[in-house]
């Protein structure tokens, strides 16, 4: 999408034709930036620490992560160790696994002196694969906003994110958002309630930012305020991302997503998740028992960055010295509480049946890939 | 409760005993301090700008307002003055108008020369109320936790609260933290999650500091973790305060406090509200349609307000510049979802029954004042 204007990624090839450029997401909303990575470790490091973040860019950064470690050193023993390295960096998303897994694969058959153009082979493609998933997706959630446009009297569609599944956290276009911005593109009066998404913001500095750029109407509010707007009946509908989808249709988001969703349950407000293909865990039945929720630095609690005054970008302490601090970075939501899956192939409901229905029986799809490894 | 061992209110006559002093709450946790009230201008000030907070609290400080209004001049005009003042700086706690329908009540049927004397006297008699009120409270809670303790084979009973509805919030013991810390003192193992409460972070500022102070074992979340920590079986009871309850048991508070009730619902787990009997608004039934919602300035979601590395108080931006935001700063419960009520007068369930149980058919007790004004 636009930055100032002009078409950006969120990842790209440098000119030299190998390394690799990534906007640097923890300058965001106050500056952009990008960050240079020049070997596997710049980018698992990019992935922990969050420059880079959302499910389907850590993929991305992942894939090109491995051609940057077959530039360096293309024996098994390389690959073994930068997969490892790269699992490693975050649990959650199951992007990460499929492309790994998927590379790990592609890159163990092949001769050692072809791995490396292999390897930025995929990238590029699991790059242009995203993008197109995510189109796909914007053209099937823009029918249900729609649907939503034709129900009102008048007024702009209300929908309320939580975090930022916009094209900051994708390659490009986002889930979440792509139908919204489709929808705006396609002169439809939407607004966005963006959810601020503590402990990192990414509502308040990303999504807002992104929107912002776009030209999308929207207004911030705390992690806390959703429901009681949808109370009032000023959310029309709810889309969100997920970073990990069952075989079921349980969704693994971003803490507090879980919350939301019961909110719109008990409103009767839509809620939608939107996801690629490649987020879908096709070995897990049941996404309470069977995902791994990512515990962070409670630092990320105890503490906010933003803009000092002074400009800085700045970190402030708003608990007690030596408060103990727990920062658990997703939850899950329960299928029964998402009223649909908004997928490239099509919207399903959350159900083994929905799913199957568009990816085949048994699995099918890319996510199978995930099964392979 | 005590600060560094000494045992301190929240507000206070001084020894020239007519002027008042608070804690400025706006300087926890990072420094204790305490500002002097003189005028009812400073009065209300300290409560619009939240030096003093939480509708007991507030409350207080308004008899005092008034009785520094009337020391100032007892004028029929200055009472009418200062009585719209005052009951003009927030809207949602009903605290506030009772206190001073109460006070303009006893102040206008008294002549002039004696209402400065009668208003000091009022004021401390609020005050004292409210400890006592609070002191029953904290022990029909105890009775409720010391169940839950039973129901436990081992391990902490795990209680989640939101906001800060401890002694910070009234003059002393506090309403949802009163059993709390009468747990922890008759030896029972309680442990706190303490949600940090966006905007303005009263969780992680007043409540974690206030805990820590008592030697209460607590850790502190972000507001979206609380149901995350409901799914997973670590919360055995949730306890809230609320700043105001209508005659059918909806509770009006802290906006996300409906989110935590139904995450409460979802999980099983029982969802306890402490209130004394002032915060009971006898003339509402419907809490949805009938109690406003405070509304205050967006900045409180722009900006972040804490300790910078440099040790000063720093408000960092999250959002991009000129972003939109709302600040809503309460929520209405539905009694549907509130397991029980806690009051000065016992265990009652959130129905009109449970609530005229105790206070009488019609409106009897305290909260009967605000009728009369």
């Amino acid at each position: 999408m636009k930055v100032d204007g002009v078409h950006t990624r969120t990842i790209w090839l440098n000119d030299d034709g190998w390394s690799v450029e990534v906007i640097d997401q923890t300058c965001l909303p106050h500056r952009f930036a990008t960050r240079r990575l020049e070997r596997v470790e710049d980018a698992a490091l990019a992935i922990s620490d969050m420059i880079v973040r959302g499910a389907p860019l850590i993929g991305a950064t992942a894939a090109y992560g491995l051609a940057l470690a077959m530039r360096a050193d293309a024996s098994d023993l390389n690959l073994a160790n930068s997969t490892r390295m790269l699992l490693g960096t975050r649990p959650t998303a199951i992007n990460l696994h499929w492309v790994v897994e998927r590379l790990r694969d592609v890159l163990g058959r092949a001769p050692a002196q072809r791995r490396c153009e292999l390897a930025y082979e995929q990238a590029r493609q699991i790059c242009d694969e995203d993008v197109a998933i995510n189109q796909a997706i914007g053209r099937h959630g823009l029918a249900l906003i729609e649907e939503h446009r034709r129900k009102r009297a008048s007024g702009a569609v209300n929908i309320l994110t939580h975090c930022n599944a916009g094209w900051l956290a994708t390659v490009d276009w986002g889930t979440a958002l792509a139908p919204v911005y489709m929808a705006h593109d396609a002169g439809i009066d939407v607004h966005v309630w963006v959810e601020e998404t503590r402990p990192r913001n990414q509502g308040a500095g990303l999504t807002a930012w992104e929107l912002g750029h776009h030209g999308v109407p929207h207004t911030v509010i705390v992690d806390s305020a959703g429901a009681h707007l949808m109370q009032r009946g000023r959310v029309d509908l709810c889309m969100t991302g997920t970073d990990r989808t069952t075989a079921t249709g349980d969704v693994c988001n971003k803490i507090g997503t879980y919350l939301k969703a019961l909110a719109a349950r008990d409103n009767g407000v839509p809620f939608y998740v939107a996801l690629p293909g490649p987020s879908i865990d096709w070995r897990i039945d049941d996404g309470i028992e069977g995902i791994p929720i990512e515990e962070r630095d409670p630092q990320e609690v105890t503490t906010v960055v933003g803009r000092s005054p002074s400009g800085e970008l700045t970190a402030v302490q708003i608990t007690p010295d030596a408060c103990a601090a727990a920062n658990f970075a997703f939850d899950v939501t329960p299928a029964r509480l998402v009223t649909a899956l908004i997928t490239e192939r099509g919207v399903c409901p959350a159900t083994p049946a929905g799913l199957r229905s568009l990816y085949g029986q048994p699995a099918g799809g890319i996510g199978e890939k995930a099964l392979s490894g």
